[in-house]
């Protein structure tokens, strides 16, 4: 089934900035896919491995990658190699967007743009901006807004066996979706698009620490119909905070929202959940955090979420209860009995008036009309 | 945790219809909820053994169900019980909703109403009516706009145990669903209401299709991201569906349809969920249905969507593929390739005239204006 014939997309030469485990496999997908692509390392070491034996030293170790990808660093890209490029696709953790952007704007040929594609989830940690925001602010407005973002349930080791993969691609240009999705969609990775980056960058930062609640939930030994009813009352959460902030309710119907959301919750290998679970047994932040290795990203993103959801005096019992496990000392217990302990309401309460920081957004990219 | 005090409901004379799987044990939660409940049987050897045990002699039989319930039957209930009642609740099979109706109406008391809730799923197989509509036929549109629909992730086996399960409660009347929410919400079963029950309706039905969808790619051996995204997609078809019939989409976001949804895929216990899975592992249908005892849902429902959909003209190709593989002959394989290969295209499109069954419907309900 799996040996489907490509369809033959417009070749293009492809830049991606980070050699993680999400950008090289999507490089992977695209030199795949008949396009020229090019991998940006700072590491020295980690060019020279590459181009020596196709294989990331870090990642997903055991594939062979495409021969169409050169890996290219560690000085970063000059002006003139960006100049030659149709795509630059960005798979750079969040907090480091902002400073990538201030180094790379500069070499931007503003005449010839390239399609500026964005696969990074969260919010900035300092100013709880989203990307679409960090773009606006390091390289204008025009440029944020035929920015292009991708996200949806999609677990690069997955992605590299050539599992059927669905995503959203969102633009406020939806033309420029349209391009990057013909440039990605293959049978087995399929692009949907879609005109609301705000609700997809929402959703694919929220969605961390609804999968912290699952976990902590399967952690205390609750079954089926609470796993279910947990998930779906986050989604309502993560709907009301969406759309309080601004974005459309239905794009948490869609593979950024429902979808990774999903997947996050389901998968006994994801970070979040993984803290959720470990916390449901009684394990201690500290201890869980010291063994991860790291924090993983609905731990930092709760504190960002915190500040919007107090500013906007939205409801969300969920998040503010994790917040208040992780960072205030809450009993556990007493935190679930509250939580149950609340009246009946109705479903999907959505905020009347909404959308003053998407507007606040709209205006800095020229976009207030 | 289980041991939160129940909130004082008011107390409420209920009769339940059905004494299977979900009605005992949602008799069973409104009895230890201090409600006085009686529950029919049209079976002597039912009432008989569930009087003398205090328990359902052939569903959850290790439960010992509270003893506010009374088993009454073999005959329906008389005019007078009927009168004495402050709640109907029906929880028989949908084919069986109009039968039932029929001979129950001459005892409705007209003047003093008793609040009906519905906890069917499905349509009713030769007219694809939904049971709102059977209501109307059967009892006159002024009962069908009061009747109240509870759906959502509900395993019977974990609501005896006061596993905390959440779900959708919603009328054309939203007072009388808030009346139900009364009645039943407790910290361990939670009600969130709605106005939409046409969209509950059909969520609770269409998801059976889509388990079969989830059950076959897990058969096949596809894995997570293909699972999240079938899922998902699924989702926005049912939406896509229940949009074009009338219903909001947003019902879908709700634990009637993304919760069931995701609770009937993730269990491999779900009849639908099996079917799809062993389809997947190269089974005969014919074969399953004789081993799984009688047809799940989804395979009946399918016939009545498909019927909905040509009416329609809706997009929804994952319910057309099941329709072809289970009715038409159609090649597993090369169904999955036409639904891999499909060009790519936007996420969320609602159709745009929409509403036309449901405008028939409500102007059966008087509900027009």
């Amino acid at each position: 089934m799996l040996s489907l014939p490509s369809t033959p997309p417009p070749k293009s030469k492809i830049l991606v900035f980070g050699a993680g485990n999400f950008g090289s496999c999507l490089a992977d997908h695209l030199g795949n896919s008949d396009h020229e692509v090019f991998m940006w390392s700072r590491e020295a070491r980690f060019v020279e491995y590459f181009n020596k034996h196709q294989r990331n030293p870090d990642y997903l170790k055991d594939h062979e990658f495409s021969t169409n990808i050169r890996v290219v660093g560690p000085e970063i890209p000059s002006k003139e190699m960006m100049k030659q490029m149709d795509v630059l696709l960005f798979a750079i953790p969040t907090q480091g967007v902002r400073e990538t952007l201030i180094k790379l704007q500069h070499s931007l040929d503003r005449a010839n743009l390239p399609l500026m594609i964005f696969v990074n989830k969260g919010i900035e940690t300092d100013t709880q901006a989203l990307t679409l925001e960090i773009i606006a602010d390091t390289c204008g407005s025009e440029i944020a807004r035929a920015a292009t973002f991708i996200s949806g349930p999609s677990f690069a080791k997955e992605i590299v066996r050539r599992q059927p993969t669905s995503v959203s691609v969102a633009s406020l240009t939806e033309s420029q979706a349209k391009k990057a999705s013909e440039i990605f969609h293959q049978p087995w990775f399929r692009c949907y698009t879609g005109s609301d980056p705000i609700g997809l960058e929402l959703a694919g930062a929220l969605k961390n620490v609804y999968a912290i609640a699952t976990g902590l939930a399967d952690g205390l030994g609750f079954e089926n119909n609470t796993r279910a009813g947990l998930i779906t009352r986050g989604l309502a959460e993560m709907t009301r905070i969406g759309t309080a902030y601004g974005a459309s309710p239905l794009t948490f119907l869609g593979l950024a929202g429902v979808g990774d959301l999903f997947l996050t919750c389901s998968s006994p290998t994801s970070r979040n959940y993984t803290v959720g679970y470990r916390l449901g047994k009684g394990e201690p932040l500290e201890d869980i955090i010291e063994t991860l290795g790291s924090v993983a990203e609905g731990v930092t993103t709760v504190k960002g979420l915190k500040k919007i959801i107090d500013e906007m005096q939205v409801s969300a019992p969920l998040a503010n209860g994790i917040y208040a496990l992780l960072y205030e000392g809450k009993d556990l217990h007493e935190g679930i009995q509250e939580l149950m302990c609340r009246p009946p309401s109705r479903e999907l309460d959505l905020p009347e008036k909404a959308g003053e920081p998407a507007k606040r957004l709209m205006q800095k990219l020229g976009l207030d009309a």
